[in-house]
Formats: structure tokens, sequence, C-alpha cells
């Protein structure tokens, strides 16, 4: 049983997978709190009815300086003495302040198979660049931006003529279905970071 | 029917599984010719036993200077009537002499899901990093590497804690039955380059 702090900017879709996993009882964790950079987020008010606690920094937090947000979330994250913290469609950058409070201990989802389409815009640029084969990409965060430690992948066939419209759809369904695997995973304590910093599942 | 001309310069292994398909009646297609980079090349010996028509190069020929080897490659594949340009394992760089003269003509495999892993270290790099998802891609070369249309990718799960050589077996196989069916598409005129310069596959 592993205890979760969800940071999320958006929709929230992935936190509501999540809650779902452990609702139908296939991902042993809780979710104690999420924090959202946006507090007109609707992944807020998703967190709300799913009756999670919540928070929301607004943006005039995150513009008193580059740690002044990750100081508090750091902080709350600690006091509810959260295992891993999980971005779902974070859209700030975690900073240094939370990668040291939480080593190895803060994930990431990235909509495309690192070390391909790193960055903000990672399906459209799939999209654009014909690619075949697209994918999502669960990692550990640090410094350097989509280049922690993998954890897992999965690929998805891109079907000839689909529209952005169709491959964003097939990424998230696909998002939705590998993050609970992954923090079962961490849950059965099945994850372990080696030595050249990449990560072997132990089955 | 198409007519192939192979460019190799080692074991030609992927020249050998295109030669079964055709024989074993999967591919609709003739190898006319085999050019080999170096004199030496299992592959040459494979292609001899084949029964194919074989030539190679000496690196003399391409010390002369950056398009004299091309040169004598576009002239030779005109000669033979090929169709396309199957580069397999070929490890020189095919120049604008060759491009110009087989525009859109000349195929490349790389063992990796560009754009992951460009260059000539794929497997090795793809191994190192620790990514969950391998692969490979069959496209069209152009005058920047690694970077011409996609025509065929295909996704290979890393089995937890393999070796090197496990993966590069895998990636090999996997390019055994890729290059040929794609091949096979060509052959069909399936495959069309579209106006953004995506192949599109019509099935």
């Amino acid at each position: 049983m592993i205890k979760l702090g969800v940071l999320i900017s958006g929709n929230g879709t992935n936190l509501v997978a999540i809650q779902e996993a452990i609702e139908a009882k296939k991902l042993d964790a809780s979710i104690e709190l999420v924090i959202s950079s946006r507090p007109k987020a609707k992944g807020l008010k998703r967190a709300h009815d799913m009756g999670l606690q919540t928070m929301s920094l607004s943006s005039d937090i995150y513009d008193l300086g580059p740690s002044a947000a990750d100081e508090i979330i750091a902080s709350m994250m600690r006091q509810n003495e959260v295992d891993y913290i999980v971005m779902a469609g974070y859209m700030r950058k975690v900073g240094e302040v939370i990668l040291k409070a939480f080593p190895d201990r803060v994930l990431n989802l990235h909509p495309a198979l690192l070390p391909s389409f790193p960055g903000a815009h990672a399906i459209e640029q799939t999209w654009l660049s014909g690619v075949k084969v697209a994918g999502v990409t669960v990692h550990f965060a640090n410094e350097v931006y989509d280049q922690g430690p993998i954890i897992a992948q999965r690929a998805i066939e891109v079907p000839e003529g689909a529209s952005l419209g169709e491959l964003e759809e097939l990424i998230h369904a696909e998002e939705h279905k590998l993050y609970p695997e992954v923090l079962q995973l961490l849950a059965e304590d099945k994850v372990k970071i080696m030595g050249d910093r990449t990560v072997r599942i132990f089955y």
C-alpha cells in the first residue's frame, strides 16, 4: 500500500484513471492529496467529487520565484506522508526542491516513446512526423526534463490516416492503463533503479 | 514485380531474408544486383551462393572522393534497371548522386524507432538507455541521415535484464520480417509519399 500525491494542471483524466484503479482494487494505493497549478483546472473539481483532498496554487505563487511553489508542494506532500509524487498533466516544472525532498520518488508520464519527442508538444510532433509507432512512457523525474530513468513504455501503432484527435485519444487511453499498472508495480516493490540508472522490474 | 539493387557492407543477413522471401513467393521482386562496399563482406559470398549478380567496391574507390563510388553505384543500378535501391547494412553514406538518380527510391532500415537513436550505434544506445520499447524503422533515405520519410516501424518489447546480444537478436529478427514486408507493399504499389512528406500505406 503506497500513498500518492498527485500534481495536475488540467482535466485530470489520469488522476481519475488512478483513483478508479484504486476503487476497483487493481491498485493498492491511496491518493492523499491533489495539488493543481491552476485553481480553475477541471481536474480539481473531479478530485473533489471523488472525495479527495485538494489544494491549488495560483500563478501568483509561481511568480514569486522558481522554488516558491515547490517549497509549498514539498511541504504539503511531506505533511501528508506521501510515498510518491505523481505528475499527471502538471504543466509546471518540478524543481530541485521537490526532487531533493523526494529523491527517485517523483513520477512523470510522457505521451511518446522517449527519447523520441521530448518536450511539451509530443503528440502533435508525433503526428506531424509521420512515425508509424507512437507510445507512452512512465519515468522517474529528474533535473533533466524527460530524461529520467524509464520505468515502463507501451507502443501504439499509428493507424493509417489517423487525425491528430484520433491519435491523442489512443495515446491517452494507453496512459490511463499504463500509469495505474506502474503504480501497482511500485506498490508491490517490484521496481528498482540499478547502478547505471536504468530501471529493472522484478516480476 | 519490382527490381531491386541491394547495398551491403557486412554479413548480408537482410539480403538473405529478402531473397528468401522472394523464393518463398512472399515478395514479388527480383534482386538484380548486390553491391558491397567491402570486398571481403560475408554477404557477398552469400549473394554469390544464392546465384545473385555481385560487385564490390574497394575502399580505394571511396577514397577517390565523396561521389566516386556513388557514380559507379548509380550507373550500375541504372544499367540493371532497378526500381529500388535497398540499403541492407551498408556502412557508407549514400550521397546526392544516388539520391538524385533514384529520387524516393532508396530505402534504408534503421535498428531503432526513429527519431529515437539515430546514427551508427542505435542498438547499443538503445540498450544502454534503459528504454523498455525498442524497434525497427524502414524509411526512404534522403540527404539528412535517418530523417527520411518513414514507411513502416515495428516495436519490440525489451525483455527485463536482456543482454546487448539478446536485444540485437530480437531487433535483427524483426528487421528480417519487416524489410521483405515493406518491399512487398512497394511491389503492390501501396506506398505513397504525401505532400507533407509523410508516407501513407493504402491497403
